[in-house]
C-alpha cells in the first residue's frame, strides 16, 4: 500500500523567502554544515536560486506516475522533491509537467533522476536540479508515496522541510529550524561584509583570522627555498 | 582490412528537417521509445538543435585518422557520428576538422569520445555532442571503417539513419522510418497543444489523463495526516 | 612537518602572457602532448582563458586551512593550484578567498576538489577550474605543504610552472620550457592559418596532409556499396 | 556541539538472528522493497552474511576519530555503521579497530567510505561492507555524532535498527519492524520451496505464475520468425 | 507492440564448444578485435568460462517480466542475454530464475544490469556476468522484445550469436562466423605455444617479434642515463 | 623523440624485501601518508603482496608497444609500472608478456589501464594491480619513454623507486627513503603489537590513546538518551 498525505506543515513564508536570498553555501554553514544533497545534483540552467517547501514524491525506476499525483499536493511556494526507489536517470519530467507545476505556483523541481525538455524548461524559466538530463521516457504502472519522508541524493527530506537551491547545489533545512537558520544566515552574511572589505583591501586571512600562531604550533615552517 | 563505403542511402530531406523541429524527447516517444544514445552525450553549447543523415566513422582509441577519411564522405545536411573501438575520452576533433566539415555543409558532430577547441567551435556555431571535453591529442596510425553500422554511446547507428540532437541529448531514427516518425512526432505535438493549455489553466494531469480510478485500484490511499 | 616555500622562480611574464593567447590544445601539442590535467577539471563559467605561474598548495581532505596560507605566497599574475592528499569534492573555496586572491592580482584557481559560491565567482569574473561544485564546508585543522611539487588531477605541477587554462581544460608547462613552448605554439598557430583557409575553401585533409597513399598501404579500401 | 547517545533500544535478538539467515534479497522483499543501501557497498570477502543492531557513527571526511568513540557504545551482536559528512574514500578502518570491535563481540562494519588492512581483516574473519578499499590514513581532529540517525549509502539508519548484510549488499530493517519482517521473510522462504522444486522440475514461471494471459493483454505477440 | 521470436538459428555446437575453450581475449583477437562488451561486465565468481547461443531479452528499467518470457525460448546450450531499455542496476535475476534456466540446460546469464542471490548462484555454479550486484527488487508491468537484436553493454547482439564469457569479460561472435572464428582462434593458440616457450626461455619479445628496427625508425633512443 | 634509459639506481634489496612484509597501509603511514596510488588500482587476485623496484613505462592509449621495450630493462626483483598518456582501459597486458616478465624474475605489474588473461595470470601466480580487466587488444604503433618519471594513478613514480602492493592497493616509496621507511615501518609494527594485545583484551582506544579529554574540549557530549 502506498500513501498520499494531503496536509503537511510548512515553514513560515518569510523565513523561506529569507533563505532564498542567502544561498546554499551560507545556509548550509549557518545550520551547522548539514543537509546538503549530493554534488551530482546540478541546475539545468544558471543562474538559478530558489527556496520553498518540500512536497516529497517517491517514484519507481522508469515510472513517473506518482509525479502526476504529487502535483495535486503542491501549493504556491512549494518545491517538488522526487526520488526513485532505486537509482535511475530516466527523463521523468518535461515541459508538460512543468506547465502544470507553474500553474500552481510551484517554484522548481529537485529530482534525483533525469529530466528532459530542458531547452523549453529554460525558456519557461522553470528551474530544475537533477542528476541527469536524459530524454528516456517513463511508464505509469507503479505507485509510491507522496509526502512521506524520503532520502533524496543522500539527504533525508521531510515533507514541509525547506529546500534551498542555487548554482552551488541543493540544501534541505528542517521545517522547525527554518526561522532560526534564516536568522543565523543573516548574521553570517552581515559578519562577512566587513571581512570581505578587509580582504579586498589586502588584509590576509592569516591575519584577519589570526591563524599564524596556531599554524606554527601544528608544526608549519616557512622557508625561503625548497629543500633539495 | 577496413572499408570506406561511398554510397549510402539517406532519408528524405523534408522528413529530416521536420524531425529537427520536434526535438529529441518527442521523436524518441514518437518512435516507441527507442534509439537514445547514453545520457553522458552532452552538447558543448546550448541551445543547439539539429537533425541530419548519419555518416558513421569508427576510430581506434587515441587515433583520429579515420575522421579525415570520413569528411570526404560527408554531404550537406549530414551529421558525422564517431565511435572508438574501445572507450576513450581523447580530443579527437577540433576547429580545423570543424572548418572542413562546415565547408561541406555538415550540420554537426556526435562523438562517443572527447572534443577540443570548444571555445572556437562555439564561436563558429558548429554543434558537437560528446562524451568529454579534453585537449588530449591523437595520432594517425590505425585505420577503421567508414559508413558501416556501429554502436555509438550504446545505440546502433546505420549509415544514412537520421540523427536528431538537442539540449536533451541524441536520438537515432532508422532511415526507413524517418518519414513515419516525423509524422507521428507532428501528431504528438499537435496532441500536446490542447493538453498544455488545459494544464496551464490549472486542470490536473490526474483528471486530464483520468488516472484517479486506476491509482485507487493499484492501492493508492489519500490520507489527511501522515501515520505516526 | 609541513613547509611553506617563500621564494619560487617564475617564468618570464611575456612567455606566460603569450601562452594565454594560444589556448590549452595548442600549447599541449606544441610541447609534445604532455602536461594535461584530467578531463574532469572543468571551468565554472565559459568562456575563460588564463595563464599564470603556479603557486602549489596541498590540502587535507575536507580541510582548506592551507589555502589561507598559500594566499600570502601569491603575487600578481599567479594561479593557485590546490590538490588534496586524498580524493575529495568538498567546497574548499568560495567568494571570500576569491576576493583575497583578486586583491593580490591572482588570475584564477585550479583545484582538484570542489568549489562553492560559483554564482558570485562568476559575477566577480574570477575563473576556477575544479573537479566539482559543492557547497560542503571544510575545517581548518590539518597542515600541508605550500610551493612543493604536487600531483594535481593526474599531472605533476612544480611551483613556478606555467598553468594554461581555457574552456578545454588545464595544461601545465614547465617553467624552463615556457618561452620555447610559447614560440612553438606561435609557429603552430601560424602554420594553421593557411591550413584553415584551404579547408574552408573545400580542400580535404586527405589531400592537404597527403594521407591517401599511406591509408591504402595500411589496407584501407573504398567501395561503392556496403558488403552484404 | 556533537553528541554520543549511550542508550539505544535494540531489536529482539531472536528476530535479528532470524534475519541473518534469510539474506538481504529476501528481507528487502519481505519488508516491501525498502531499506537497501547503494549497490557500491561491497563486502571485502565472500561469502559473508550477518545481522545485528546498528550503532551509528558520523565522521568528518578524512577523520576517523569518532570511530574510536563509537567502539565504546558497541555491544555483542552490534554492527557499526559509519558514514562521512561528505563523500570520502579514505581508509578509516583497519585491523586495530577490528580487533577492538571483535573483543566487544561486534559482528561487522558497514562504512560508506574506505577500509584498509583487508588481508588481515579477511584472516580475522571480520566482515566489512565498504564503498572502497584504500590505504589512505585519516586524522583525529573533528568530532561528530554517535547514535543519532544518519544517512549511510543513501539509506536512513536509526541507531538500533537491524542491519542485514550478505554477498548481495546491505539492508536496514527498522527496529520496530524486525520481528514482523523476520516472520514475513520466513513465510517468503517457505513459499519459495515449492516454487523452486517446480522450476527445477521444468515447470515454467510463465505457467507457475500464470502470466500468459496478462502478457497477451499487454500486447505481447509470439511469432515463429523475426519480421524482416 | 512487443514480439517474442520463437525460432532462431544457432551456430554449430562444435564451434560453440571450441570457442568456450579459447577464452575471450583469444576469440576477440581472432575475429579482428570486435564484439567485446563493456569492461564493467564482471563475473559474479571466478574462474568461470562458458560459450553458448544468445537468447536476447529486452527489459524495462526495474522490470524483469520479460526474463520469465525469455526462459521459455531457451534451450540446452543457450546463454540468456538481458539488456534494459535505459540504464538500470536493479537485481533483475536471482536463484529462482537461475533454477529455471539450469533446468533447461542454459549455461549462464549476461545482464547489463544487476543480479542478486549471488551467494546461492555461486553455490549452484550458475555463472552470471553483470553490471552490478544489487538486491533491489523489480516489478512485472512492462513488456519488451525477446529474440530481436539488441545492444548489450555497448555491443550489438543478435539472437543466435555466440556469447563467449570468462574472467576477462564477455565477447559476442556472429553466428555465421562462429566456425571460422573458432578455427582462427585455434590457429592463434597453436601459434602462441612456441612463442610462450621462447619467452619462457628468456627470448625477448623485441627479438621474437623483430621490433628493434621499427622502433628505431620511429625515433626511439636508448641512453645509459636519464638526461638532466 | 622518446627515450629508454638503461641504467637506473635501485634501492637496497634488503630494504625492499622488508617493505614487502609490512604492507601498504603500514608503509604509507610510516612515510608520512604519501605515495598512494588511486583506490581504483585493484589486484586481479587476492591475497597478493609484493615489493620491488619500479621500471617505468609510458604508453599511448590503446598501444602496448613500449611494454615490449620495457621488458628488456627489467631485472629480477623489479616491478613494471605502466601508465598511458591519456586514460585508457584497454587490455595492454596478458599471459605472454607475463611469461616474459616472469622469466626475468619480475615480481608483478602495476598498470593504470586494463589487463587480460587474468585466469591464466592467476594460475601463473603473476600478480597485477590494474584499473580494469578488459580483453580489448592494443596496437604497436606509437613510442613512449621507459625509465623516465611518470604519474601513475595519480602518484609520481621515479624509476628505481620502490613499489609496495598488497590487497589494500599500491604505494610508492622514494628510492632514497626506502631504508628509512622500512625502519619506520618496523617500529610502527613493533609499536602495534602491544596495542593490539590491549585492544584484544578489551582496553578501549579512547583510553589507550587518551582521547577522552581532548574530545570533551572539542565539545563532545555524552548523553543517556537522544534529544527529542
Amino acid at each position: 500500500m502506498s500513501l498520499v498525505v494531503r496536509n503537511i506543515r510548512r515553514a513560515d513564508a518569510a523565513a523561506i523567502d529569507a533563505l532564498a536570498g542567502f544561498g546554499v553555501a551560507t545556509v548550509h554553514e549557518a545550520q551547522g554544515r548539514k543537509g546538503l544533497l549530493a554534488p551530482y545534483m546540478r541546475p539545468i540552467y544558471r543562474p538559478a536560486a530558489i527556496a520553498g517547501s518540500a512536497v516529497t514524491c517517491e517514484v519507481a525506476p522508469g515510472d513517473n506516475w506518482m509525479i502526476h499525483v504529487a502535483v495535486e499536493q503542491c501549493q504556491a511556494g512549494d518545491i517538488l522533491v522526487v526520488a526513485p526507489t532505486s537509482p535511475c536517470e530516466d527523463g521523468y519530467f518535461g515541459d508538460l509537467l512543468a506547465t502544470s507545476l507553474m500553474a500552481r505556483g510551484v517554484r522548481g523541481l529537485i529530482i534525483d533522476a533525469g529530466v528532459r525538455d530542458i531547452a523549453v524548461l529554460t525558456e519557461m524559466a522553470f528551474p530544475v536540479w537533477s542528476k541527469a538530463v536524459y530524454a528516456q521516457g517513463t511508464v505509469k504502472e507503479t505507485i509510491g508515496n507522496v509526502n512521506l519522508p524520503l532520502v533524496c541524493a543522500g539527504a533525508l527530506v521531510n515533507p514541509g522541510d525547506v529546500i534551498v537551491a542555487d548554482d552551488d547545489g541543493v540544501c534541505v533545512v528542517r521545517r522547525e529550524e527554518a526561522a532560526s537558520v534564516a536568522e543565523k544566515s543573516r548574521q553570517r552574511e552581515a559578519n562577512e561584509v566587513d571581512k570581505r572589505a578587509q580582504l579586498q583591501a589586502g588584509v590576509l586571512g592569516l591575519d584577519l583570522y589570526k591563524m599564524r600562531e596556531k599554524l606554527a604550533e601544528k608544526g608549519l615552517k616557512w622557508v625561503d627555498e625548497a629543500p633539495q
